[in-house]
C-alpha cells in the first residue's frame, strides 16, 4: 500500500534542530508526492486531534529556528491504552499512513507502546538535548546546548576572574552528565560534577592550590547527582575565605536557539532518512547516528538499554 | 603641579565597557607622557597595595573584553577613615598624582569621603549594568546587558511558544526597573514588573487573554520588588491550568560578555574625558553623558539625588 | 473623517528594526480599531497593488526579526507623475486612509512628491543603516548594524594579530562615514577612512611606527571617498615589506541580523508616534529622535537639508 | 632519553581552536615537568629563533579564543635545505626535544621533509578550516567555520528574501568544497557549487521556479572551481529579470571566532595525545579522529594521498 500522508510529532522537551527535521521530512516526503501533517504539542495533539498541515511552502523559513512549530508536550493520557485507542481513530479519521516522532527516551518508549497495538509504520528520531539514547553517537539539539553554554559560561568567567569569585553553575541533563562533562572539557573549570562520585575535599584542594584554571566549578542538575550544587557552595562558603561564592543555574537558554550547523545536517539526514523507512513500511526503528553514519537502531533494544557514558578519552586530574 | 602617575580602579560590579575605559585612559594619558597604575580587585587593591603597571601594550586587545582586567571588588575597609588612611599612604608611596574610579553609586560615594579628606584629583566613571546614577542618561554596561538580555530571552521566547509554558524571567536591576523595563519594550512579553505597583489580578487576566504576547513575564529582581516572581509564580499556577508555569533567572550573563558598540564609544570618551580632567586638576566630578555629549556631574548632587525612573514614552496598557 | 485603514510600507534597503517598526504600527493601530495592510516590496506594491493584511497575529512574533516581512524594494516608477497616479488609484481602491512608509532619504523625498499632489496623511520613518537623515539622531537599524561591523571586525583582528597581516576592511555607508567612523573608535584600527581627506602617506607612517592598534583600516565604501581601498593597498603593498596586506569588504551581513535593543525601542516607539499622527490627520512628517526623545520632523526641512557629520567628540592623532 | 622541553608552532592560515590545542600541549606536558616553547608566526618562527616560553598561566584564558597566541606564517626558506639547517641548530640551541606542528597540508608536508633530515620528535595536528587532511574526519577549525558561516549566511537570507534579490555567495574551501557543501545542506540554498560540475542551465532553471528555497546560491571559492560565482552572476543578470543579483564574499570572518565546543574538545585531545606521543619519542605521525576517536595517522601516508570528497548521504536535486 503506497503511503499518502505523514503525520509528524515532537515531543517531550525542546531541542534546536526539531523545526530543521520537520522541514527535511516535509520537503523530501513532497517529492514522493507525500503530504504531511503535523500533530501539535507532542503526543496530546494526536490525542485532543489538533494538527495544522504542513506544505513545502509552510516550512520555507524554519531551517534556522530554534523550538518547534508543531510545539512538544507531554501526554499522560497517550500513554494509557484507551488514550492510545483515541490516538489510532485519529490517525485513521485523518488517513495518516506513517508517524515519524522526534523526541527524547520518554516519547520513544510511547512509540513502543503504540507499535505492539496498531499495525502502522512509526519511526523515532532521537531529539534531546541531553544525548542520553542509546545507540545513537548523538541527539538533535546536544551540539547546539554544549555551545549555548559555553558561549554563556565563557561571559561568566570573565566575571569569576574580575571579582575573586567562585561560579557554580548547573547545566542541564535530566540523568546524565554529559552536557556537564563535555562542556566541562571545552571550559577548563576547576571542578566538574557530571555523576555522583564527585568528592569535595578535592574540590576545596583544588580551589587553594589553582593556579591554572578559572574559578568556575560546573554541575549537572540530575537527580542522581542530587543537590551537589548547595553541598558544594556550604562546604566552600564555610572554609574558604579568599574567594565570594556564588551559585548560578544556566536554565532554559540551553534549549533555545539557532540550531548549530551539525544539528541542521543531522535534522534533514534524520528527516530524509525516516521518510524512507517510512516509504518502505518500515517500523520500530528509530534513526541515529553512529561512527558518521546514520543507522537504524532497533526500537526495542533502545528501550531496554541505557547509555553508556562515554569519555572518549580518560580526563585526568587538574593540577 | 604637573601630573605624572595616574591610579585606575575598577569597582563594584563588573560591567562591560571597563576594560575599554581603562584602554582609553591608558592610551590618552600616554601622549601626556602620564603613566597609568592600575590597582586591583577595587579600593581593596589600594588598601593592600596590590596593583599592576599599565602600559599602552598592556591595554592592546582588551578594547573588546567584557569583565575588567584589574578585577573589581568590594572593600568595606575603605569606608573607614583609618583605611582610607592606608589608602592615602599607599597613594603617596607610589606617587600617584591623581585617581581614576570606574563603578556604581556605592563605589562614587567612596570618591567623595576620600576628597573629604585628602587633596587629590579623583574623578569618577559610571559603570554598572543598572544604568541607576543620577545626572547621567547612560552608564557604561548598561546597553551590552539589555542585549545580553533580550539576546537570552528571544531563546527563551522560542521555547515557551513551543511548549504552552509561561516563563516568569527575573533580570538585574539592584535598585531600579531599567534593566526590566526597557528590555521589556523590546521583547513584547505579556507583562514587566518593574516595580512595585504590580497588579496580580491583571495579569492573570492577560494570560487568559493573551492573543498577541509571548508567554513571558519579566520582573525587576531587586529588593523594593521582593519575591514578586515567586507571588505570580504560586497565582498563576494555582489559578490557570491551560499552561505550565516555569521561573527562571538570568543571572550573570548579563553582566559578562564582549561590550556593545555603544559602551565601547561609551568607555572611549568617558576615558578620554576623566585624563583630561584630571590633567586639569579637577575634583568632585563624574563624568556622564547628557543627550548625547559628554558631561560633568557634580559629585555632591550625585550622591545626595536619586535617579528618577524615566520612561521616555508612556508604555501603555497591554491588549 | 475616522482613520479606518493604514497602509504600511517598508521602502528602500533593509535595516534591522523595520519588522518591530510594523509589529508596533499594527499593534498600537488595533488599539484604535484600525486595520493595517502592508504593501509589498517597496513603493512597487503600491503601484502594483500587492500586498499582504496585518493583524496582531500575523505580527506576533517578527519583533526580534532582521529584514522586512513586508520586503523593500525601489521603484523607478513611483518618481514619476504617472506612477503616482496609479499608486494613489490603489490606495483609494483598498480604502487606505493613510500611509506610513519607512525608508532612507530616496524613499522619504517619495512622499514628499505624493505630499503635493494628493491630500492624504503620510507619515515617514527613517530606516537606513547608514543614519543619514537630517533632523534625527539616529535611524532604524544604525546601531544594529554598528553592533555587526564591530562583531565582525573583532574576529578578523585576532587573525591579523596572528598573522602579520594588515587589513583593509570596507564598510557601508552610501553617502556618508558614519558607520565607518564609529565603528572605528569602537576598534582602535590604525586608521580610519570616513570622508576623502584622508592621508595615505600618515596611514604608512602609523603601519611603520604601529605599537597600540591592531593592524586594521576601516573605510568607508562610498562615491565620495571613491576607491581609497584599492589607493591604500597598492601603496602599501609596494612600500611596507613586514606585512601582508588583505582587502576584504564586509558585505550585507551589515544589513542583517537581529535588531539591538535600541533598534527595537526606536521601532516601537517610532511605530507607535507615527499612528498617533495619522491619526490627528497630520501631514510631512517624519518621525526622529532627539536628545533621546520622539520628535517630529518637517518633511521638507528633512528632504533639502544634509546631515552634517557630528563628531561628538574630537577623534585626535594616533599615537 | 627523557623529553624536557617541547617547540609548539601554528602554521599556515588561522583556524579556530588553535589556541585551546597550545593550552592542551602546555598543560598537559606540565603534568611531566616538560616545558613549553612557542615559536612565532609558523616555520618562520624556527627560522629567525623567535619564540616565546609557555606556562600554564600564560594560557589559562586562551581556551576560547580565535587565532593563535603564536601567530601563524608561511615560510619559503623552511621548504629548503638550507632553512632546515638553520632551524636544527635552533631547535638544538634551544634544547629542544621534540616539535608539535599545528598546521594544514602544507605545514604537514614540511614535517616529512624535516624528519627525513633530523632524527627529532615530530607530531603534527591538522588544523585549518578547510577539513581536506586526509585520514581525519575532522580538522580543528572546520566546525567553527561551518558555524560562521551559517550565522553570516542566515542574516543575508533575511536581506534576500526581503528584497527579491539572489545572493551569490562564496565561501572558503582552498582546494575542496566542503564548506560549501555543508553549510549548504544546512541553510537550504537555491544551489551548492562545491565543485567544477556544475550546470548554470540548471541553475536558472531552478531560480525560475523557485518554491520551497530562500534566494541564494553558495559557491566554494577554490582554484578547481575558477570563477564559477562569475560565470553565473553574467548568465543570471542576462536572462532573468524578476530579481537582483548580488555577488558577495564571505571572507575572513569565516577563519576568526571563538573556537565551537567540537573544536575545543578536538583541541583538547589532540594536544593532550600529542603531548603522550612526544614522550613516546614517536614520530612521522599526524594525530587524527576517525569515527570519534583519536588516531594516529601515518605522516607519509598522509602526505601522498589526497582526501576524497565524502557526502555521507546524497544530496539530491532540489525541486
Amino acid at each position: 500500500m503506497k503511503i499518502k500522508r505523514i503525520g509528524i510529532i515532537t515531543s517531550g522537551g525542546d531541542s534546536p534542530g526539531m523545526n530543521t527535521t520537520i522541514k527535511s521530512i516535509v520537503n523530501y516526503a513532497s517529492i514522493y508526492k507525500i503530504k504531511s501533517i503535523g500533530f501539535k504539542f507532542g503526543y496530546r495533539g494526536l490525542i485532543l486531534n489538533k494538527y495544522k498541515r504542513l506544505s513545502n511552502n509552510k516550512v520555507k523559513n524554519i531551517i534556522n529556528l530554534g523550538g518547534t512549530i508543531l510545539g512538544t508536550g507531554r501526554s499522560k493520557l497517550f500513554y494509557t491504552k484507551k488514550g492510545r485507542e483515541i490516538a489510532y481513530k485519529n490517525l485513521n479519521y485523518n488517513n495518516i499512513d506513517g508517524l515519524i516522532i522526534i523526541g527524547g527516551n520518554g516519547s520513544l518508549k510511547g512509540i513502543s507502546k503504540f507499535s505492539n497495538e496498531y499495525n502502522i509504520p512509526i519511526i523515532g528520531i532521537p531529539g534531546t538535548i541531553d544525548n542520553d539514547i542509546y545507540g545513537t553517537d548523538l541527539t538533535l539539539g546536544y551540539d547546539s546546548a554544549l555551545n549555548s553554554i559555553i558561549r554563556s559560561i565563557d561571559k561568566i568567567k570573565e566575571i569569576a576572574s574580575s571579582n575573586n569569585r567562585i561560579f557554580i553553575i548547573e547545566v542541564m541533563g535530566r540523568n546524565t552528565g554529559y552536557l556537564a562533562y563535555y562542556s566541562g572539557l571545552a571550559l577548563s573549570p576547576l571542578y566538574i560534577v557530571y555523576n555522583n562520585e564527585y568528592n569535595i575535599n578535592k574540590i576545596e584542594e583544588y580551589i587553594k592550590n589553582n593556579q591554572n584554571y578559572s574559578n568556575i566549578i560546573i554541575v549537572a542538575e540530575n537527580k542522581y547527582i542530587g543537590n551537589a550544587s548547595k553541598l558544594i557552595y556550604k562546604k566552600i562558603k564555610k572554609n574558604i575565605n579568599k574567594y565570594e561564592i556564588r551559585k548560578t543555574i544556566l536554565g532554559y537558554i540551553q534549549r533555545g536557539g539557532s540550531p548549530s550547523c551539525i544539528d541542521r545536517l543531522l535534522g534533514f539526514l534524520f528527516g530524509k532518512e525516516s521518510v524512507k523507512k517510512i516509504i518502505n513500511y518500515n517500523n520500530n526503528i528509530v534513526i541515529g547516528v553512529k561512527n558518521n553514519k546514520i543507522i537504524n537502531i532497533n526500537l526495542n533494544k533502545l528501550i531496554n538499554k541505557k547509555k553508556k557514558f562515554n569519555k572518549n578519552n580518560l580526563y585526568n586530574t587538574y593540577l
